[in-house]
């Protein structure tokens, strides 16, 4: 016997068109498979006259979200609104109502996650959102479930597309930043205005949601620190190949022994045996280091309407299912993460400098170094006429000493400029 | 408050001593996370005057089986003692009783998995068993609850550690089968008999696994096609990376339009780029393709104690909460597979033999390849001595056609011998 679960769709975009398909294409296997028929049975959207890539019935479409959520008919909600409001305030009501709720907005649960956590909690329903981080990767409910009695250590992710097809193009074509940067906005892989991408702004969200959900404490977007690719240059990724390391960017959320909690997001060499190397175009993937389990990696297509309204059906099947046995699965109330400052941070670092080519040059830059006690683990010299370029690599240093050592190398008269800094994935201590 | 769950452990080798140490290891955060404060109460070994590398308080072993599963106090039972008796009748028992069971037995998954399902399902209770295919890495949570409403097309997998460390040495250092294997087994990584492993079987047991519960159907490690590595040469891994390949043992279980299910283990050129062929020494990787989600990979430890027990105890809480909320999961009855035979696999081939080299051999051996109708996409010659050696790499063809040919290619005066002969994965038709 058959079972509907009606369900309230929060917006019809790209996302939103592809999960109404998914439900129309493979609503009779899901059927077979867990005796749930799924109905999208209201959609509320901005514009209700404009055409849809799918056939809703009369009716189904409104331009009122709060009265899809207040529904009576409606038994579980999705939010693929996106931005905080009006979704905070929408995914409330429904949590309020006992109503499960299916997210996949990142910028809402970097912001205030904890919020929604507590009224999925206090109402004793789902609140789900695989869809949020890493688009069509299962990461949340793996985190959440599989490795519920692990220690997990660090998690070290490329989840941003677009940045990563440009680092690809970069890496394997040598087209400069400006060139790739273009490339993948007439592809339509990056924005017209491409900041939230290029500076890390969105890797950044995605980092706080992986954090909070890795290390059960709350982790909010404004805890991390971040650095975008617009620096990184031809000339960098040369180095790194040459040094047997691919230029990635990272989102990085660890914990130390006494919990504090390290996040953020940058540019960094990750060495070529290193699985996340081989992650190319605009694939994402996510690798984990646990005490128990060693090394996990979990890769996929991080965007997308159809892989991420995959990730958004899997979790509202799940919360139907839960539904329907009168259960529900929450975070629980987090307590607040304590922040460890990017200062404390210790990497190894690649350092790339144009000096004055001039005797006793090496010795005054290297006295820098030596002055922080920031080691260095390899050097080389290139010359360019009048100028000469240095690149160092050091061993795992304080960033706090580094960032004193850049300062004390800007104020060398010999020093013309620092071209690049980038964290080296290794062996940190 | 605290809810004490009492586990029944059968079986005490390096996985069963691995959870031990965990759950003492990790016990007070999993209750801080869950409210479940666990407890292995009674184990089950076959000599319990052996030393073990765990502190078990007196009178917790017992040599016993059935007394733990009977024993009123044991809330779930964990399996790992492997193999199909007297596991498969513990696990009816518990199951029986009510009990959830947690069990990494692959052997007897892949041979009475259906059995167990049934019994599961008549019981109520949960079946978890993610330890049983890749280790530590979660592959059937994923599989069964992110992807529930994925229409998944095929699964590749790197499921076998041992066989990948000895195709790495190969690949890497140019090592010989022989001397590859001889490393690994002084390594620990290969049995003193590794005919399970280099023959494909163990691969072929996950490979069932993962079938069914892929596409929800029964399948046995019985209908699983198999071919090991030991046929595998450092030759035919020098044309694979001149090609741009690596060969790679793998497991691949794939679903036709029309439902037939299609399950195999052989060695396999697989592209560069691809993300199977970057996945190193005795790591483990599964590649999933899905019509929604597209390509994702799951990649890690597949054995060892630790990262096996950090499965188990992931499905152990799993089934913990479970039991406290009076719910449980199961896969169901599974109609039984209809199993495609492996004449009717559609994909390209490398050939490598010996022949003559005199006139009229390429036009000889051309023109066995053109009667079965095996389109050739490229082909070298090497000239050595009195022979030549022809490689071919074939466009996509029947497996029962490229059988034939290599019939016809063997009954050729010319034909000296076929020296190999590997699937490509790629452009399959």
């Amino acid at each position: 016997m058959s079972d509907r679960v009606h369900v309230g769709l929060l917006g019809c975009g790209n996302v939103g068109a592809a999960l109404v398909e998914l439900v129309q294409r493979e609503g009779d296997a899901i059927e077979a498979r867990t005796g749930l028929s799924l109905a999208v049975s209201r959609v509320a959207v901005r514009n209700v006259s404009r055409e849809r890539p799918v056939a809703l019935p009369d009716g189904v479409l409104t331009h009122d979200a709060g009265a899809v959520v207040a529904d009576p008919g409606v038994d579980v909600v999705v939010e693929v609104i996106g931005g905080i409001e009006p979704a905070r305030h929408l995914i409330l009501e429904a949590l309020k109502a006992g109503k499960p709720v299916v997210t996949a907005n990142k910028e809402l649960l970097a912001n205030v996650g904890s919020e929604l956590f507590e009224a999925a909690e206090a109402g004793g329903v789902d609140l789900l959102f695989e869809a949020a981080v890493a688009g069509g990767i299962p990461l949340i409910r793996p985190l959440r479930e599989s490795l519920a009695g692990e220690r997990i250590r660090r998690v070290m992710g490329i989840v941003n597309g677009t940045t990563n097809y440009i680092l690809t193009r970069m890496s394997e074509e040598g087209a400069s930043y400006a060139d790739a940067l273009a490339e993948a906005q007439s592809l339509g892989y990056a924005e017209r205005d491409p900041t939230a991408d290029v500076e890390g702004y969105d890797a950044g969200s995605k980092a706080a949601i992986i954090a909070s959900i890795a290390f059960g404490a709350e982790v909010v977007a404004g805890d991390v620190y971040h650095e975008g690719i617009a620096g990184v240059t031809t000339a960098d990724i040369e180095f790194a190949h040459r040094l047997g390391y691919e230029v990635k960017l990272l989102a990085v959320a660890e914990v130390d022994d006494d919990g504090a909690v390290g996040v953020r997001v940058h540019p960094a060499m990750v060495p070529r045996e290193h699985p996340l190397a081989s992650v190319r175009e605009s694939f994402n993937a996510v690798f984990i280091e646990g005490d128990a389990v060693g090394e996990l990696m979990l890769y996929g297509r991080g965007a997308g309407g159809m892989p991420t309204a995959s990730a958004v059906l899997g979790d509202l099947i799940d919360a139907a299912v839960n539904l329907r046995r009168g259960t529900s699965a929450s975070i629980g109330v987090l307590p607040r993460a304590r922040i460890r400052p990017i200062d404390e941070l210790r990497s190894a670092y690649y350092l790339n400098l144009d000096v004055l080519d001039r005797p006793g040059v090496l010795h005054a830059v290297s006295g820098v170094f030596a002055e922080h006690g920031v080691s260095i683990r390899s050097m080389e010299q290139e010359g360019l006429g009048e100028e000469a370029r240095l690149i160092f690599i050091t061993h795992v240093a304080r960033e706090a000493d580094v960032q004193a050592t850049l300062a004390g190398l800007r104020d060398l008269d010999v020093v013309d400029r620092v071209n690049s800094v980038l964290r080296v994935v290794g062996d940190e201590a």
